[in-house]
């Protein structure tokens, strides 16, 4: 959790960190700046507050964080905007190192952020270039920097978020549920009442039309997808495709709340009924799903429950990423990820590599599934868990799992 | 537009271009990939069409792009992840040698996107120290790259989607407007048919089921600001402030078509009635407006226009970023940014440095504003417009300027 960037910096030997100024949405800057909604950047010193810098126009909406906010005048960038009119580097530079000196930050620092790239590494060049006295820029592991760290645990502010979206995410799938059961067959195709066809344009609607009833954003993009598409596992779904009964159908759900944190959530089903060979992969599917719930303790390594899902399904016959690395057929991906700011984040569940324990306070997927685009279906069953202080895991999505549907007569 | 991408890597000596894996969304890569939604890796080697590498999952996503599609396996990377089980970097550094090999890429390559900062600096080294013999990683000046360049200008069918994401914009905040006449004045609140008093809130849900209508999306958030708050450009107002007769409002509204292209407009409001003191200063920036819309015409260089406005408002006594650079009173911020898959991009209206000119197949903003915090105002009014072939300007927004919305009895 935030609590531990200090230790953690410690630890690692980090003096400062700090994001850079961007346009573009960024975790890390919501998560220091306490979800303050602005552009510019955040400096922390190792056992000191984060401190904000922001444009003008943006103070007051950086000033909700609670925190010290300066704005980037206080640096005096436009004059030096102005001193250094072809080269905005130059004026960049001189604006943190007058940032650098106010703060007191020197020694080995780490930038982190979501931002512009070909800006980015034009920007490290120039720091390097020009404040090559006071700092020293470090790099991280990948899939091990300290934010990854502490977003492994969640606070209890950040536990109560995430259940509050979970119970609103839940809400929206048990409703589309039951309005899918409000369907008719004709023939194959599922019709609505007045005899329309239903597509997955039609479904989607409706779920964007729940999430917003609950102020919900599907930000990243839902998956609804049917048949061969659900065999692939980040296939979104085609829009005018017709829904079928009898069809696998892969419904992943990953809203946000504005701004804010996700939770992920899916469900596979049937409309009217399953083939026999879908219903028995479902089974499969979801006998691994309780086994991996009844074995994330706390202490145990993240790599030994993936290990554990990857050899179940090894023994009744589905290639894995174990022994068949890089597969498209039977279990594809790894089983969880933890969530949070970022719908991905730690703690990771990786095959190989990766030192992931698990521990009170996390909050992440229990996901496994299989796949098998050739033959026509997919199958993923997937929850958002915590792990409470008592060491139980308890899940926060509240859906049914059933796999068929009934339809209306 | 993307067509001049070849000329202009030429110009710059660029022989190859990338995007790094992310999972953020990337502009840059959806650019390059005709709009698919999938997260992985495009390169571009100059004078080639792009070439997109996805993980297995989202292989079907990358293939709607219509270029050539390669998963991430076809060059090996689970194999060498497991050979490199505690270096990552090493495996990706490994994948990348074998990306660069098959696509015959060497020299001097850029790398684009949007993404992690600290991940993407860790690849940068890990590039920089294990691909020296291939490759040189080369940057570019701040807001002035290569995609900058091609952003300047749209091609047809950006300019079809742009005009029609602008149409169901104008339509949401019209919509807006008429619905706010239905409200009723009880002594300085605004109350609704009901009574109960009328929030910001209930506004910003307003319209967000407007934009839901319109499959629009308020991915970076509105602004509806009163009062002092209309006075900092990008306060975006209170949930819970009743809004108030004669006082003055900016309604910003940035939406985008799901994973595409943003339309952005702003009027500003009273409700009821209008102060003199508001009232004179809005008819000061829809001069200024009109002054610009008149003034823009292909050859001219952007800062040129913004040096203009703020001439127009230093005559009138306001000062201005070119008089007092910094300055938090008065005019703030630049006169326009071009707008597509980014709500700021290219050609951008600098009051110093930046070398863009107006040409045929712009798309940018005209958005004049005065702000008065301590006096409790703001007025900004903004239009997107298109330089159109035959040179003429045209508003792509069409919405009413009025200031003053009058209020049932």
């Amino acid at each position: 959790m935030k609590a531990d960037l200090d230790r953690l910096m410690a630890e690692r030997e980090i003096d400062a960190l700090f994001t850079l100024n961007s346009e573009h949405e960024d975790p890390y800057r919501t998560y220091l700046a306490n979800g303050a909604d602005f552009s510019g950047m955040v400096f922390k010193k190792r056992g000191e507050a984060p401190v904000l810098i922001s444009g003008i126009m943006e103070i007051d909406e950086a000033a909700k964080s609670g925190l010290t906010v300066y704005s980037m005048e206080d640096f005096k960038f436009s004059e030096l905007a102005k001193e250094h009119k072809e080269d905005r580097d130059a004026a960049f530079a001189g604006m943190y190192r007058n940032i650098f000196a106010k703060l007191d930050i020197s020694g080995k620092v780490a930038i982190y952020g979501v931002g512009d790239l070909n800006v980015a590494f034009g920007m490290l060049r120039a720091l390097e270039k020009h404040l090559g006295d006071v700092i020293t820029l470090v790099t991280e592991p990948l899939a091990d920097n300290i934010f990854d760290r502490a977003y492994e645990t969640k606070d209890p502010d950040e536990i109560a978020r995430l259940r509050a979206i979970a119970k609103r995410t839940s809400a929206v799938v048990r409703d589309t549920r039951a309005w899918l059961g409000t369907m008719r067959a004709a023939g194959d195709a599922v019709v609505q009442p007045d005899g329309t066809p239903l597509t997955i344009g039609d479904v989607k609607r409706y779920v964007r039309g729940k999430l917003y009833t609950q102020n919900l954003e599907d930000v990243r993009g839902m998956i609804f997808a049917q048949g061969r598409d659900a065999g692939v596992p980040h296939s979104a779904g085609e829009d005018d495709q017709t829904l079928q009964t009898g069809q696998a159908i892969v419904f992943d759900l990953f809203p946000r709340e504005p701004k804010g944190y996700f939770h992920d959530m899916t469900r596979t089903w049937c409309l009217g009924h399953a083939p026999d060979e879908v219903q028995a992969v479902y089974d499969t599917v979801m006998e691994v799903f309780d086994r991996s719930f009844e074995m994330c303790k706390p202490g145990l390594v993240t790599s030994d429950v993936q290990r554990m899902v990857c050899e179940f399904f090894e023994e009744r016959g589905h290639p894995t990423g174990l022994n068949t690395p890089g597969t498209a057929e039977g279990y594809v991906h790894s089983l969880a990820h933890g969530i949070g700011l970022n719908v991905h984040e730690a703690p990771y569940f990786r095959t190989h590599g990766g030192n992931y324990h698990i521990q009170p306070g996390n909050v992440f997927t229990i996901e496994p599934g299989l796949y098998y685009p050739e033959k026509g279906y997919g199958v993923r069953i997937e929850d958002t868990v915590i792990v409470n202080d008592d060491g139980t895991l308890e899940s926060l999505t509240d859906v049914p799992y059933d796999l068929v549907i009934e339809l209306a007569d």
